[in-house]
């Protein structure tokens, strides 16, 4: 029985940190083994909030392989998943455009984050960012994607692409589903706190990088702030009020935290006593990721014909797809 | 020096009518001498407003090929004009898709033709009717077309065109304009009445099709109504209650008209008098198209080649563009 296929992208942020990788990443690697996996870098998605953006402009190639290096670098595996670029691919625009001439414009307004958006920054009140799900409906139904991983505050998009697709069938194949209604692969995406208690995210500057070197690591968490109510050794401390403690809880086993917390609470350690099993844990986790990294960066034609195999196989796909839909619409000559 | 291009779409809407020659198709026969004219079968264009018609489905290829076949028989030269379908240009769906990017919907909103439209048929509320003026605006500026040949009435969307162009050069390429402005070809577009006096119109049942038979031709112009006050040969009549008159206006000389209004005013002549020398001017102008339309209905093959080698000429053109275009946005990978 052939693998049913996941679709996921992730826009074009450059290298990639932590959060990424507890975030996303961590489970594309474990869905490619047992699905056949389409990774893709979102970079027309980019445009929709970025278009404004001219320092983007210049670094978005050099981001779009630093990002699929990361990708890489974590375990996804080029010879189970399929990895492509979503700008290459001329034909997700023309399903976009074709979606585009039975779906009512109102499911798009009605999409909450939308409004919102739009309120918040006029800018992007474009007939593209308002398109969003729409062509994002488009890379999803031009691979017949059954599944497509996402958090709970996504579940709208993957909602109207199903929308999307049952009107589609309905109006130009009453009797043969053409496009199948992929379903959410609900997945929780742990948001993983930077340095600062924030949410980790490389404008926030509080983000570990996948490819930090083990000093720079170990740098960026020493000088990370603690409970600022333990101003000396001595003092007692609260876990619930320093930043390094959620680190510790992704990355601890229940002994360690166990430890940590009543060392802290009771001084009977200090703050670098406590992060030290911490920087071992990440330096550890890195380890494998900068040897596969390393390797990828040694021969970056390697990493272009990944991509570049990837995204045919992907084409082979969409152009089967786009036939079909075509023909559905009478469009053959 | 290379002539400046031209471009200008019509509807697939099968085998076209003298109102179509006088409106549009005579015009583009005068256009191609002088300019590089790109033509094109607007077939996605039709499925903005007729997505769910599914009658159109099975005909369309058929309606496409008619049509092309009377631009060829009206004198539309394939050596000196490109001939080509919309949707066989998937790079016109990536152009769209990019400058949807930097476009505001409100610009589409505001067209006064679409709120009109909508509120008169819901089912045109569609994401792609809304951007039907910015797909246009893609088929324009692929091509870098210097004019649009448009009637008073459409000038609105070529002005859009204008300021999409000018938005998408300003984000992207400050320093060098990429999509040149077109300006409109303002030329009247006269509105052929029909066999009623109406509008001339397939869906009226109104037509006289440019490839009707000599003698469809007679019968049909024997059998049109006159001022309904000339009830017989002895009453005198008065051409401007004559649905006759304006087909007249168009095919007749000053003596001729001077003649036939004078017999009518005078009941010095009969309809049918009357009617003669309109039967005769719509035959003789029939007659070169007939000709040249019955080469190539005896090789369908051929008009299948002259648009499939005047899309792969538009479509080195349009590639070249979304190259520029591709590069400014730094989609360049
Ligand atoms: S001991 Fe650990 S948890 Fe407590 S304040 Fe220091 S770093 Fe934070
Ligand atoms: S004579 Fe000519 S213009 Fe007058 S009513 Fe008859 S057809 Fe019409």
């Amino acid at each position: 029985m052939p693998r049913q296929r996941v679709l996921s992208g992730m826009r074009p942020t450059g290298a990639l940190h932590l959060g990424h990788y507890h975030g996303a990443l961590k489970n594309w690697v474990r869905l490619q083994s047992s699905y056949d996996c389409f990774f893709f870098v979102a970079d027309w998605h980019a445009l929709t909030t970025q278009y404004q953006d001219s320092s983007n402009r210049n670094s978005i190639e050099r981001n779009v392989y630093d990002m699929v290096v990361d990708w890489l670098a974590a375990g996804i595996d080029p010879e189970q998943a399929t990895l492509f670029i979503q700008s290459r691919m001329p034909e997700h625009a023309e399903l976009f455009t074709l979606l585009a001439m039975s779906t009512p414009s109102s499911w798009l307004e009605r999409i909450p984050s939308y409004k919102d958006q739009v309120d918040k920054n006029r800018e992007l009140a474009t007939y593209g960012f308002l398109g969003y799900p729409l062509l994002q409906a488009a890379d999803i139904l031009i691979y017949k994607a059954a599944f497509v991983p996402v958090g709970e505050d996504q579940t709208a998009h993957v909602e109207v692409t199903r929308e999307v697709a049952r009107r589609f069938n309905r109006i130009y194949s009453p009797d043969k589903a053409i496009l199948p209604e992929p379903l959410e692969l609900l997945t929780d995406k742990p948001r993983l706190s930077g340095l600062d208690g924030q949410k980790m995210s490389k404008s926030y500057g509080n983000a570990i990088a996948m490819r930090d070197a083990p000093e720079v690591v170990e740098q960026k968490i020493r000088t990370m702030p603690t409970d600022p109510q333990r101003v000396r050794r001595g003092d007692a401390g609260e876990p619930s009020r320093c930043p390094v403690w959620p680190l510790h809880q992704v990355y601890s086993t229940p002994d360690l935290l166990e430890w940590a917390g009543q060392g802290c609470r009771s001084a009977g350690i200090g703050c670098l006593d406590c992060k030290q099993p911490l920087i071992e844990a990440i330096q550890k986790e890195q380890a494998p990721w900068r040897e596969r990294a390393n390797e990828y960066l040694a021969n970056p034609k390697q990493v272009q014909w990944i991509v570049e195999v990837g995204t045919e196989r992907a084409r082979a796909v969409a152009r089967k797809t786009l036939r079909e839909v075509r023909a559905a619409i009478g469009l053959t000559y």
